[in-house]
């Protein structure tokens, strides 16, 4: 209700700042019988970690992930999996001057319009570190829908600023998405990518892009028509990751602008299989999978930390000049393409479970 | 759980078909007090019904709303509201050619795929003809949200194929929404976009679009981070709209281009509230609302059902050929229209009511 | 979240007032592929229907049911199944004298307390009438769990008053619970309960008393610890009917004198499967069936319509006298037997529905 | 979904088993600016802590809560607060025995046929060690309560075995509550208690008992018919602790046994507030608040653990004797009486947002 539980089902609860006591997440609902260890799910966050690359912020937090519960001699028991990533000490002082104000496109006045009362340091529970915990939680769903019906996430960088990767999508691998450090199976364009980024950098400024998702091997049946349509909680989850602006699933809003004739997906039968042979709908049909790859762009704002000198406000309401200082990311999308797969998993979980009790 | 209500504390659950007996709506949360009557929920249907103007359907559905309990002396007694609009006597006949085939593009296959039966008269659950209960629904919303916060929704159509309108979206009035048929406020693009769908539906085809919704006067504090942020919660619903394949807020997928000191919105105060210079947020930061206009953008696909002949398959998995006959809309934006502002209504109001739950 | 629906996967919403348009029920997340007809529905609907005997109220109400949506050609579609009983006509001048007082023990007060508002013709939303709504949802849960794995939901009145039947439970069936108008399968028990019964209606009183509920061939695994535990749900069911003031499973009140040496229940080995020499369980273990007969009992207070002469007060806080006058039941207890399956169907159901989610 | 989550708007979720790392609980919908320590939460977690009395088990667990998140300058934030105890080393070789048979009254082979697979050590996650994340919760919940609307919390044992407390319970302070280690205000009686339990202990078994709870200053109107009925979630709360065969509340069972005109509750005004004449309802009518004070009694079993020999089988289904070695409590009721108030309060807690939301 209060909004830090996703799913229902495979129902995963988040708690933590960026700056207390560490970071965490419970999984109810969690099939016994995984086999799971905290390596596995160390080496997902480490993909997401912080000063894992140049172009990624220098900040050093280890992240480092502890299973305090559900797991017992390396299985899932089917109760709640609570895992957990200390923070490292800090300088409270840090963070003393923005204490007092309001930092553009931060959530810094919102929640304070919401609650009355902010954990000032590091953007307290806004900060993107929570989403540590979805990947974690998220690592249990991939192992789960791997083994049982052989599902794939590959999501990867296809546009930053204006630079857009020339990729066929449903060709991309794994080991492309991760050759490089942006994260974008386009080797050459990923290059361009990177030099845009460390020139951003340099200038302390942000820049936004684009991630592609992508979920191969979704069996056809998942997705709770009418609101629960697989892509609407698709959309919700990615629209609830940090920065994320927008979402479209497959032909999107240039779809719009085709006509019926052209955006229709002829059936077919391909080795008794029901096929089509244009994948405009992006793998979902009335909300519900129709065994297609599921393709999804998510468009990601710039960061607002920037090191430019910036007019803003007090919480006194008086005006005043923000010298951000702090270490950021330029483009933070190559961190974000662990934590777009995540919440894909934790979606695809949920739904193959919740098909699974109504009717397999 | 299995996906028919929406809403956490002011929830709906819908129900029927397209060719039952009837599709309806359970408005469970909904404050006592509020006065209503059933010609207040038949005006706005009436925005959404069939048969309205020359470029929509010609089937002439009354769509008669029915308050069946929780109104008592003209006002909600807080107990559930139970609506129903009867469905006028069809012929099963007419529907006969599509039970045994899989129409392109249709959730025909799905259903199929997820349920192992369907009923194949008219689209059945997967119709469009379910929203209309989401409508009725909304008025309830809207009016207790006018009534307490002055909450306006004005959503229109800005663009129809490639025909995109020129209108200030923060200027767009209801009465200029409503002066055309086409629901679009700028005139002269509207008179373009209607003949243009006149043109698709002498051809036989249909036409996408995109809609632009607009939310006025939202307190500052809404939205439950870190999953159900106000704006993840208006993209599932949005996206929960038979056709809608993108969703985005504030710049979108515009302004992933743009870098972090363009994007960043300058807060400052007037008449000691505080405001932002620009507005590229679309009113939600960090997932809560921080008083400025709601505005996102809408992706519609053209409708499936068009009168060209079509390649398909049938049930028993056989090629076959389709022959569309039905009478349908070219276009369904101007219809979509009062359903996304209910959608965007009923998001407002379950946040609104969350927010005084643990706040106010 | 408002209260108006029960379970999770398997989740109804019921609606309607006494005397308003009439009672009904959205089913959501009902499995596909059900036979069902509105004739086995209305069967058992008429278990629970007023006029039934001579100790029944001798309203008459034909509360017959229909189906509105998610029933296609005999068999459930996985969709939403809406059902509603219509209300007959009546002279709403009927319950003019109570439009303006509170009955005691009645939720005159409460319902105005809570929502400031309430419809006072003949207890609106707080009338047993609503109960129907569970016992037509119920028939679904009771159908696909004897399919699938032959459950079966025996409740009868152990006890009025002070007379207790002396059937040794495990052995009573449907058969000798129907073949008497008060539903209690000791034959001589049922005849002096009846007698006891038409005494209090003579004399314008009511009376309370105890039903057994017991559910046979539950699969061993269903409950959802440490919360959702199989008798805590089968609690909450029984406490939400209305009249109920108490519930205990297996040893209960009693059982809390024992000694652990007592009360422990012996395993064993029986053909193979796990079973134990007693029952003080009740067939729940640490909230989980363990495969034994679940067995509990629910007390029931006296109704509070009456037809003796009462001191009350006005809306206007005045000291009155309430004449009552209506139709009452001086005994539910035969009418709520079908309400304690129907509840107890509605648990099982659920929960067999949530463990197929996550472990089968 | 899975279980492990209570409420709605205050919701709590536990995790954790008797010899895993720790026990913990995530508060997500905590109101901000709740003033709260580490050490007031200690206070009350020390009412349930083993050793603390003679007659509890000499286990010796510290229980030291740790506060993760969601508190920062020692008030709430409204985002999730997270706390822990973590558990102290042990030998696991303590549990060996256990690993291989299933205890008769243990939730051993129900677990296992549940999920598969268990956590043997000490009961893993069937331990009443969990509750004490549930007390932490509480402290929260009542703390608000207090503030906001003066609601108090007073449980206590009314009955061990055959003896009964005589205590009015109306008249019952915390602090008699608190003077004697059974925790019953009949001080007498306390005494026989004590002796009792005692000698049951000595004798290597265990003994049941009975907890009577109450609560002062609901205000009237908290309470979510039809289903979520205010007695109708205390209940369902009462059972889910551990060794819970029953509730009633009011009048309970004996109610049962009387006539409407002998149990209706006759309203009055006093000093302007609607008030009852007795309270057979138990403070809630039509499953809504009234106003009087909330009573109510819970059963509890005996413990299953205990020092006699007990026939049993292995887990590969062969007859075993249990020699029960480890150190066990020969009554939980003193203990459990924190947990009944912690619960009480969640309920009333979650309720009291519910209202606000709907209604204030």
């Amino acid at each position: 209700m209060a909004g830090n539980s996703f799913g229902q089902i495979f129902r995963i609860t988040t708690f933590g700042e960026s700056h207390g006591q560490g970071v965490g997440v419970v999984v109810d609902g969690c099939p016994p019988g995984i086999e799971i260890t905290a390596e596995e799910i160390q080496k997902e966050l480490d993909r997401r970690k912080p000063g894992q690359s140049k172009i990624t912020t220098p900040r050093k937090e280890a992240d480092l992930i502890h299973i305090l519960s559900g797991v017992f001699e390396g299985q899932t028991t089917g109760t709640p999996i609570a895992m957990i990533a200390y923070n490292q000490e800090f300088e409270s002082d840090d963070y003393l001057n923005l204490k007092d104000l309001y930092r553009p496109s931060h959530a810094d006045f919102t929640y304070e319009a919401k609650y009355g009362i902010r954990d000032w340091r590091g953007s307290g529970r806004a900060s993107a570190r929570e989403t540590l915990a979805r990947v974690a939680a998220g690592v249990l769903a991939k192992k789960y829908l791997k083994q049982r019906v052989n599902t794939e996430f590959i999501s990867y960088v296809e546009q930053v600023g204006n630079i857009k990767a020339k990729t066929d999508f449903e060709k991309a691998t794994l080991e492309q998405v991760e050759s490089n450090i942006i994260r974008c199976p386009d080797q050459k364009t990923a290059e361009k990518m990177i030099e845009l980024v460390e020139k951003i950098r340099s200038e302390g400024d942000s820049i936004g892009g684009i991630i592609r998702g992508m979920i191969k091997n979704v069996p056809a049946g998942l997705g709770e028509p009418v609101f629960d349509k697989l892509h609407a909680d698709l959309g919700k989850a990615m629209l609830s990751i940090n920065a994320v602006k927008g979402f479209e699933i497959g032909s999107g809003f240039e779809g719009s602008k085709l006509r019926g004739s052209q955006h229709n997906d002829e059936l077919y039968i391909q080795n008794g299989r029901v096929r089509t042979k244009t994948n405009h709908a992006g793998g979902v049909v009335g909300g519900i999978s129709n065994g297609e790859t599921i393709y999804f762009r998510v468009a990601f704002k710039p960061v607002s930390t920037i090191k430019k000198q910036q007019k803003t406000i007090s919480r006194k309401k008086q005006a005043v000049i923000l010298e951000a200082a702090g270490r950021h990311d330029a483009c933070v999308l190559p961190r974000a393409v662990p934590i777009v797969d995540a919440m894909a998993a934790l979606v695809i979980m949920d739904h193959y479970l919740k098909h699974k009790a109504q009717n397999l």
